[in-house]
């Protein structure tokens, strides 16, 4: 109770029930110049198209006509051609559209939310990876699911399995995951395991949300075909597929004009626009077409400066890791995407090693503990190479490794 | 259900039992020409402060470190400067508080999203007036409250009677209203009338949602105090107080770099970071710092414009509605904002109307039922004076008037 404001634990205190990011405290690290920081996970703002920017809002509002139209209200679905233009990017991953298959959100961080919102109601189950992605258990957490666990590459269970666990089959609602290069772990999904899941969302009868914030940040190769390309390829059209695509513009272009979208089946689309409706209206319609403009001119090139970039940071962090961490320690390897997952000796707690990691060797990182739903995890952690250089690197790894050396 | 997916059915559809708005298809008759629409209800975009915004934003983005910062991720809570600058605006208005009050949101309808997050669980009791704003029935709407009625300057209801008509008194969760210029009746409660309400909140012991989209467009003296501003006079301070304050710079600034605020109770606002954090992670920070150099340089003068280029047209549609509207029809005389509320003849339906309106005579207006949230005012209707000219709105009116007066 905060004695603060007498009626406040009268509430259904939604917000009580819901997961405080510790990363939040973590993020604070970033800026203190004598921390080196795993801990992030945003994108490295030396990538953001600057210019381009600069450009594109200034001739978004050099136009009267256009400028009294971006600073407007607008349409809860979102700007027409950026919707087009997404369709566009859609097809080109096997998933033929049309900008009614599009909505345009606030990131995908809302388009979870939305999910979660239309999906679940109190005590049904939603299947996640363990560990899965922070934000995403924020998100659906407000709807008060439990929570049970895929495993994808190797000892997957039944849909029968997973029904009675949730007390009955029908209480499966939904499951989620991020297939490429995810968060926290950084691993990719096989095409089997792919396949996998898409037969067991239909002997359950679910949908299946798939977060792709990372797919294009692929270092080796072509990105993996989606689940929603699979599963239109199963059905023969995206107004019969059971994937839900979460997109965003955040790890590409910029996060910081908060542009994400949702592609689906049209008449998911439609209830979604309902609840965007309520939710804030519409996102920034000045926003949405600088985001077009840049998506037009920037966007392939963008992709693949990020996929150099991040890709050296990536090999820099690998070596090290070989380099510096002692016998006992293992780590993913990721394709792409932003993080490395490790996992410390058993018993040791990746808590208790931040404290002394920050205090000590100046080194920060996220406890692996707070990407479960469960109490798991308190042996693992996740190390991002996004932000800080390779000399850095090489480092941050090297401290870590001698601290985790003396445990 | 949607034969196009057969999983659809399965879910728990809040998107279903949402209130589809009915204006989202009037407004598409702003765009017709041959349309004189007083349906629309958003503000004139000849105000927006086009020359200044272009401005604010060459400026943030012509810093690299700036434009760094706001194409990245950053805080739920909001860009600092502007929560300062909204502190002290607030602080201008009776409410003495600090940036910790304050919590960025996109425009004020994700402020009543969050509120109705926070707050309400299916089947509790929220107070409104009817009619109320439609937007606010549809952000509650999710979490499946009950509503009853507020009748504050008049035959208002005992807090006793109002915990009856819910089940018991812990049931009634909160107070919402549009104290000033409302959206859709134009009326402003007088200052009884709010002191009336925080009795009633005080002895249900329940929070006040103020929504003040309205409040600064006051065309006669100075606007009310508002209800917060009486609520910490009554409690001695922001943190103690029952009062959550909804704001916004839509209709005085522009709705198009969606910023609103709310201010409330340290402790409150830190819950509502939390939602805020797993609804959508932060407001575009780009946009807030324009809104911020906005705030700080054409705020003053935007409200003094608006005052004005709103007032000409209320007298406008006023003195219309007494030339043209026949015996048996009656109208609200707003003293600021954007509506009419205008009541037909017992029997008339003003949805019927509607439809003849438009086919008719080129004129389009908002049926009042649709901000009732039981089955009342068929008879009503939402007249906004905000888009058209003067002269449209003598002609509007003339033509509404001629098709009344046969009916």
């Amino acid at each position: 109770m905060d004695e603060a404001t007498g009626w406040e634990p009268r509430y259904a205190d939604r917000a009580a029930r819901m997961r405080a990011s510790e990363i939040r405290e973590l993020l604070k690290l970033l800026d203190r110049p004598d921390i080196i920081s795993f801990a992030g996970g945003i994108p490295d703002p030396a990538l953001f198209p600057m210019e381009e920017a600069r450009e594109a809002y200034a001739k978004c509002l050099a136009s009267e006509t256009v400028a009294r139209q971006g600073l407007q209200y607008s349409v809860s679905e979102g700007y027409q051609p950026l919707r087009e233009w997404i369709a566009g990017y859609m097809g080109r991953l096997g998933v033929r559209c049309t900008p009614d298959n599009i909505l345009i959100t606030s990131g995908s961080q809302q388009a979870l939310e939305f999910i979660g919102k239309l999906l679940i109601s109190s005590g049904e189950t939603v299947l996640v990876e363990m560990p899965t992605y922070l934000g995403a258990l924020q998100a659906f957490s407000a709807f008060e699911p439990q929570y049970d666990e895929l495993r994808l590459e190797n000892g997957n269970r039944t849909a029968a399995s997973y029904g009675e666990t949730a007390g009955r089959s029908e209480r499966v609602k939904m499951a989620y995951v991020v297939p490429d290069h995810a968060n926290p772990t950084g691993k990719t999904l096989s095409v089997a395991a792919r396949e996998r899941l898409l037969d067991l969302a239909q002997d359950l009868d679910i949908p299946v949300v798939e977060d792709t914030a990372y797919a294009a940040l692929c270092f080796e190769g072509e990105p993996k075909p989606s689940l929603q390309a699979l599963d239109v390829k199963r059905c023969g059209s995206i107004d019969r597929s059971r994937v839900i695509y979460c997109g965003t513009f955040s790890k590409t272009i910029t996060p910081g004009l908060r542009v994400g979208w949702i592609c689906a089946a049209a008449p998911i689309v439609r209830r979604l626009v309902l609840i965007k409706q309520a939710a804030d209206l519409n996102c920034s319609l000045l926003n949405q077409m600088v985001m077009h403009r840049l998506a037009e001119s920037v966007f392939e090139g963008q992709v693949k400066r990020a996929r150099t970039h991040y890709a050296r940071r990536r090999d820099a962090m690998i070596k090290a890791l070989a380099n510096h961490m002692p016998a006992g320690v293992s780590w993913s390897e990721p394709g792409g995407g932003l993080f490395v997952w490790l996992t410390l000796p058993a018993g040791v707690d990746a808590a208790a090693l931040l404290q002394r990691a920050v205090d000590e060797i100046g080194v920060a990182f996220v406890p692996g503990a707070a990407f479960f739903p469960d109490a798991r995890g308190r042996n693992t952690l996740r190390l991002s190479y996004s932000l800080p250089d390779e000399p850095t690197i090489r480092e941050g790894i090297s401290r870590l490794g001698r601290l985790v050396a003396a445990l």
